[in-house]
C-alpha cells in the first residue's frame, strides 16, 4: 500500500443501510493446466442438465464448491438473487427454478470453455465458459467459472442471465419489419402518420411511463419497445440529450466509449474515445429519433396516484407541444419507471452567513453555469473534491482565474490511463468483444468476488499511478482506495461517488496551479469569502459546491409524494447478496421501479428491468 | 423468353451519347473442380507480383486470357478505367502503374479462394479470390476471377480499388480521437465551441464544396472528412432530408436496408427492409450530425467562376441562418462537387392546351402534394409508366380516385421479392458479407460481365415473375427486359430510368383498380380532360406527369451556367469501357465533379471520388 493512500472513515464511507459485503476469498488454484477445458465445462453441464431435469437438487448443489455462487438476473427467478453455498442454492431451487436447460457456448474468443486467470495478480487458475440457457418463459445467457479441487471439478461462480421471452422475440435482423406494406390497401397511413399517432398516443395509452429522457429512459425504453411494450418518456427540459447539454462547459465522458454503447446502436468506429457532452447529447436525440422512441419534452407529471384495485397508476401529464400549446392528458400505465439519474436532489450544505455572500456566484455544482474569462481574474472556491469539483476547478484555472479545491475528506483517484488499461482493458477495448458479452463477463462476478477482483486491480493502479498518487500527496491532497481499498468501482458502487477519474486536473494540483484546502469543513460565509472550522479564511468572489447528491429516493419523494417514498427503500449500495438495492428490480412500491446508473450499467440493467416488466404484464410471474 | 415482353425501341433506350456495350461471352468453364484454390490464387498472385516487381509488363499481359480484363478505380492510376485484352493492359501499365504489390484475403468466406459458379445459369465455374494490395499511394482491395484455359489458370477479370492513402488513414477503430485534450489548457475551448466553428467555417475556408445534402453529399463529404479535407455542404431546403421528406406520401426505399449502408454508419439490426422516406430523412439528418458534417441549410450559390490561374473557384454563398439572419460569404475552394441527385432538371412535356386546363392539379412528378381524400373521388390521369408513376397511381387509388396511367412505350417491371431473392441475393441480404465487400464483388465485375450476369439473372426473375408478369400483358400494359434484355441493372446504369419495382401497384392494374391507356402520347390537353394521339379522351380532375427527369449536365447549366454546362459531357450511361460518363471521375472541368446515384452507389462511389480529390489537393496524380 502506497504512504500516499489512507484508510479513514471517509475511504470506507458506503450509502447508509447498505452491507459492506467483504472481498470473497479466492478458490484452490487448479493443479492440472493441461486439462481439456472443453471437457471439463462438457462434465459441469452434463451434471447441470440430468439434475435440472429429474429435479434431484441436491446433485445440482454438489456441483458447486461448498461457498459456491449463482448469480441469476431473471432466469432463475424474476428479479435479481446471488445465492451463495449449496444450501441456499438447494433451498432457492426447491422453491423455485424457472431454468430448464444449459448449452456451452463456445461461439468466440471470450465464449469458448478456457483455462482461466481468475486472480489479476495472477495466483488462480480455474476455467470458464459462456452458456447459452433455457428457461420456463424463454433464452437467457451465462457464464461459469469452474475451480479444482481435489482433483474434482466444481463451480465455483454460475451466472444466468434472461435475454429473451419466448413469443416476444426482439425484431432484429431476421426479425425485422418490412417497413412498408405493399400493396393497394385503401386509407393506409404512411410511417410518418403512424409514427405521429404512436408519439401523440392517439386513442391508446402507454403501459409504462418513464420519467427522465438521459441514458436511463431511453435505453429502459428501447428495450421496452423491442418487447412491444406501449411506453412514454415524459422530461421537463426541451430536448432530449439536455440533461448532458446543460452541465458544465468543459464536460467530457470519463468513461470510454468501448463502455459506454448503448443497446442496439453501438458507436460508431469514429466515435471519439472520450464523448464530449454536447456530442452525447446529439447522439441521445439521434438514438431516440432513430430508435422511434415515444419521449415528450417540457412535460411534467402535474399528478399520479396508485390504484390498488385496478393495479394501475392515474397519472396527469402537462405537455407543452413544439407549438407552444399546452396540453394535459390522463393516462392509466400500469408502470412508472423513475429514471431521474441515479443520484437524487442536490446536497447543498447549508452554512451560517451564505444569505449574506456578495461575490458574483454562489450554488452547486448541478447549477454551474460554466466559467467565463474576465478582465481582472476572480478568486474562487471549490467545496468538493471528486470528478465535478476536479472539472469545474480546471475550467476555472483554464480561464485565468484561481481557484482553490477544498477537501474536506479524502479521495479515490485513477488515472484515466489506468482505468482504460487496468480496470476496463481487456473486456471494454478497442477490438474487444461486443460490450454484451463482456457484460457478461462483467457482471457474472457475484459482487464479493467482483471486490476481489478489483483490490487486485486497485493495487495494480496504484503502481502505474504512483507518480500522480504520491504527487497529490506532496500537494497535500488526500488519497483513499474506497472501501476496504476496492478502488474506484467500490467507490461507485458502494457509495456513488467519492472518486476523481483524472482527466488533466491532478497535475495542476501537483504543480501547485489550483491550490487545496485540506481536511476542513467551511463553517461560514463571509461576504467576500470563506472561514474554515480551523478558524482560516479564504477570499472568495465565486464559491461552488461540488458536494454530491442525496439518494435517488429524495428525487421520488420530491416527484411522487411521501407516501410512495415512505414505501420504497432507499437505493444504490449492496443488499446482503450483493445486488443494488432498489433499482432494476422490484423497489418495494407495486408498479414502480427505479433505473439509472452510468451508461454501461443502463446498457446490462434496462434488460433485467424490461423483462421483470414484460413479465408482469403478460402475467408470466404469478 | 415470356411471351409478355418485347424487344422494342423502348426497351433498347439508353442515354444519348452513351454506349450499348454488349454482354461479354463466358470464358471457357474450369475441368478440374478439384482444384486447390488457394494454390490456384497463390500461383497467380506470384506472377503477378513478380511481373509487378520485374516491370516486366508482358509476363503480366500473359498471365490474362486473350481478351481478359482489368478493372481499376484509382489503384493503378487515378480514375475509373476497364481495360479488356492483353495489349491493352500492357499498354496501360507501360504508361503508368502505380500498382506495386498483391496479397491474397483470405479471411471470410466471401473473400476466399474459391470455386466459383460465374454464370447464374450454372454454366461457368471458375476460382475467385479476393486480394490486399499496395500502390505507390496506399492500399486498397480488389477481385481476381480466374479461368481454366488449356489447363492452365488465367485472369478472366481483375479488379483493383484504392481505399486508403498513406499518410492519410481514416481515423477510425484504433485510429478513432481521443475527444478531450487532458491537462488544464489555458484557453481551451470544449467540442461544440470548435464544432461551431468548423461549421461557420470562422477564420477558414473549404477546399471542397457541395451542392446539396442528400446521399450523394453527405457520403461525399462523409469520405472527404475522413481523409481530413475541409468540406462544406451547402443546399437550399430547410432540413436534411427535406429531399426526401418533401417527397410523395406512400414513397418507400424500393431497395432493401442491407444494400443501403451508408459509409461509417450501418443501419441497425431493428430497421426495417424498406425504409420509409420520412425515416430516411432523419437518418440523413442524424447522420449528419454524428459524422459532425459541415452543411449549411437554406443556402445558395450567388455566384462562380472558376480561376484558371489560381485553379480554384470563387463562390458567393448566401446563407439564411436559423435566426433568419442573412449572410453572404465569399470562399475559394479547390473543388465543386454537384450532388443535386443523378438526374437533371424535370422533363415535363409541353402539350397543347396546358394552360387551358380547369382540373385542381397539374404538375410534374417531382412537385406531387401527394393525394387527399376528397368527398367526390376525382378523375386523374398519371403520364408515365416508372416507378414514379406506379407509386402516384397507387396513392389516388387507396384514397378512393378514379385513375389511369398513360403508358406511352414499355416498362421493365420487377417483383420487389424477385429483387431481393435474384437480383441482391446472397451479396446484399441478412447475414450477408459486409456491404462494402459486396460493392468489391459487384463492382469487381467489368460492365460488360455485369450485363451478361444480368441478362441471365433477369430470365430468372422473369420466371419468378411469370404470372404478374403475364397478368399485366393481359390488362394491357406492355413490358419489356431493357437494353439486350439485362433487365433491372441495364435499365438503371444504362437509361437511368424506365422500370418499375413492384411494390403492390402491379396487382391493382391487373385486377383493373387503375385502368391503363397503353402505347399513346397525350397531344392535347383540355379544360377538364386530355386527348391522346389516337383522337381518343380521357376527363381529368388532375393529370400528373411522371415523365421522367432529363440528364443531370442540365442541372449543373441551370446553377453554373453555359460555360461549365458545355465543357462537361453528358452524365450517366456507360463510355467504350463500361465505366460511367462523368460522374465519380474527371467531369471535363477542372475542379468541378458530379456525384450521386442510389445510397449503394453512393456509399462505394464516394470513396472513389474522395481519393481522386484528395490526391489532387495533396499533388499525388501529378
Amino acid at each position: 500500500m502506497s504512504e500516499a493512500i489512507q484508510q479513514s472513515a471517509s475511504s470506507q464511507r458506503i450509502e447508509p443501510g447498505s452491507v459492506n459485503l467483504k472481498a470473497t476469498p479466492w478458490p484452490e488454484s487448479a493443479k492440472n493446466l493441461d486439462a481439456d477445458a472443453t471437457a471439463v465445462a462438457e462434465t459441469i453441464v452434463k451434471v447441470l442438465n440430468e439434475a435440472l431435469a429429474s429435479k434431484r437438487y441436491d446433485d445440482l448443489a454438489n456441483i458447486f464448491l461448498e461457498d459456491g455462487f449463482w448469480r441469476d438476473h431473471n432466469a432463475l427467478s424474476w428479479g435479481l438473487r446471488t445465492l451463495q453455498g449449496r444450501d441456499a442454492i438447494r433451498a432457492s431451487m426447491e422453491t423455485q427454478c424457472n431454468l430448464t436447460r444449459i448449452n456451452i457456448d463456445a461461439s468466440s474468443p471470450l465464449r469458448n470453455p478456457q483455462l482461466a486467470n481468475f486472480a489479476p495478480a495472477g495466483t488462480t487458475m480455474g476455467f470458464s465458459f459462456f452458456i447459452k440457457l433455457t428457461t420456463k418463459h424463454g433464452l437467457g445467457r451465462g457464464v461459469v467459472r469452474v475451480a479444482e479441487q481435489e482433483d474434482q471439478y466444481k463451480i465455483w461462480t454460475l451466472f444466468t442471465t434472461l435475454e429473451e421471452l419466448t413469443g416476444h422475440e426482439e425484431p432484429l435482423g431476421s426479425k425485422r419489419p418490412n417497413g412498408v406494406e405493399h400493396g393497394g390497401k385503401p386509407g393506409r397511413k404512411n410511417w410518418l402518420e403512424r409514427r405521429e399517432e404512436d408519439v401523440d398516443f392517439v386513442d391508446k395509452e402507454p403501459a409504462v411511463l418513464i420519467i427522465g429522457a438521459g441514458q436511463g429512459g431511453l435505453t429502459a425504453h428501447a428495450r421496452l419497445k423491442m418487447l412491444n411494450v406501449p411506453t412514454l418518456i415524459i422530461d421537463s427540459n426541451d430536448a432530449v440529450g439536455d440533461n448532458w447539454r446543460k452541465r458544465y462547459h468543459q464536460l467530457v465522458l470519463h468513461d470510454p466509449v468501448w463502455y459506454d454503447h448503448m443497446p442496439y446502436l453501438d458507436f460508431p468506429d469514429h466515435w471519439p474515445i472520450f464523448t464530449p457532452k454536447d456530442k452525447l447529447a446529439d447522439w441521445f436525440d439521434a438514438y431516440a429519433k432513430m430508435l422511434d422512441l415515444n419521449v415528450w419534452m417540457r412535460s411534467k407529471l402535474l399528478s399520479s396516484s396508485w390504484d390498488d384495485n385496478q393495479k394501475q397508476w392515474n397519472v396527469t401529464i402537462e405537455r407543452v407541444r413544439l407549438d407552444g400549446k399546452i396540453e394535459t392528458r390522463t393516462f392509466h400505465p400500469k408502470h412508472i419507471i423513475q429514471a431521474t439519474g441515479a443520484s437524487g436532489e442536490m446536497k447543498l450544505p447549508t452554512v451560517p452567513g451564505m444569505e449574506n455572500f456578495q461575490g458574483s456566484l454562489l450554488c452547486h455544482s448541478s447549477e454551474f453555469p460554466g466559467v467565463v474569462r474576465t478582465e481582472t481574474p476572480k478568486k474562487v472556491v471549490v467545496v468538493g473534491a471528486c470528478n465535478s469539483a476536479h472539472d469545474i476547478c480546471q475550467d476555472y484555472f483554464e480561464k485565468g482565474h484561481s481557484v482553490t479545491m477544498v477537501q474536506r475528506s479524502s479521495t479515490c483517484v485513477i488515472s484515466s490511463d489506468a482505468l482504460l488499461k487496468i480496470l476496463l482493458f481487456p473486456l471494454y477495448s478497442e477490438g474487444g468483444p461486443p460490450a454484451e458479452d463482456s457484460d457478461i463477463w462483467l457482471w457474472g462476478w457475484p459482487s464479493s468476488v467482483l471486490k476481489r477482483i478489483q483490490t487486485e486491480l486497485t493495487i495494480l493502479q496504484r503502481k502505474l499511478d504512483e507518480p500522480l498518487l504520491s504527487g497529490l500527496a506532496r500537494a497535500g491532497f488526500a488519497l483513499d482506495a474506497g472501501p476496504d481499498e476496492g478502488g474506484l468501482f467500490s467507490k461507485y458502487l458502494q457509495r456513488g461517488g467519492g472518486y476523481y477519474i483524472d482527466v488533466g486536473t491532478s497535475q495542476l494540483i501537483i504543480d501547485g496551479k489550483i491550490a487545496i484546502k485540506q481536511g476542513q469543513e467551511v463553517t461560514e460565509i463571509m461576504a467576500r469569502g470563506v472561514r474554515f472550522a480551523d478558524g482560516s479564511e479564504l477570499e472568495a468572489d465565486e464559491i461552488v459546491f461540488a458536494t454530491g447528491y442525496d439518494n435517488m429516493r429524495t428525487q421520488a419523494r420530491a416527484i411522487f409524494g411521501d407516501e410512495l417514498a415512505d414505501r420504497v427503500g432507499d437505493i444504490w449500495g449492496w443488499d446482503a447478496e450483493g445486488e443494488m438495492r432498489g433499482i432494476w428490480t422490484g423497489s418495494g412500491h407495486p408498479g414502480f421501479w427505479f433505473h439509472g446508473g452510468n451508461l454501461a450499467m443502463c446498457r446490462y440493467f434496462s434488460r433485467v428491468l424490461a423483462l421483470q416488466i414484460k413479465a408482469k404484464l403478460e402475467g408470466l410471474d404469478g
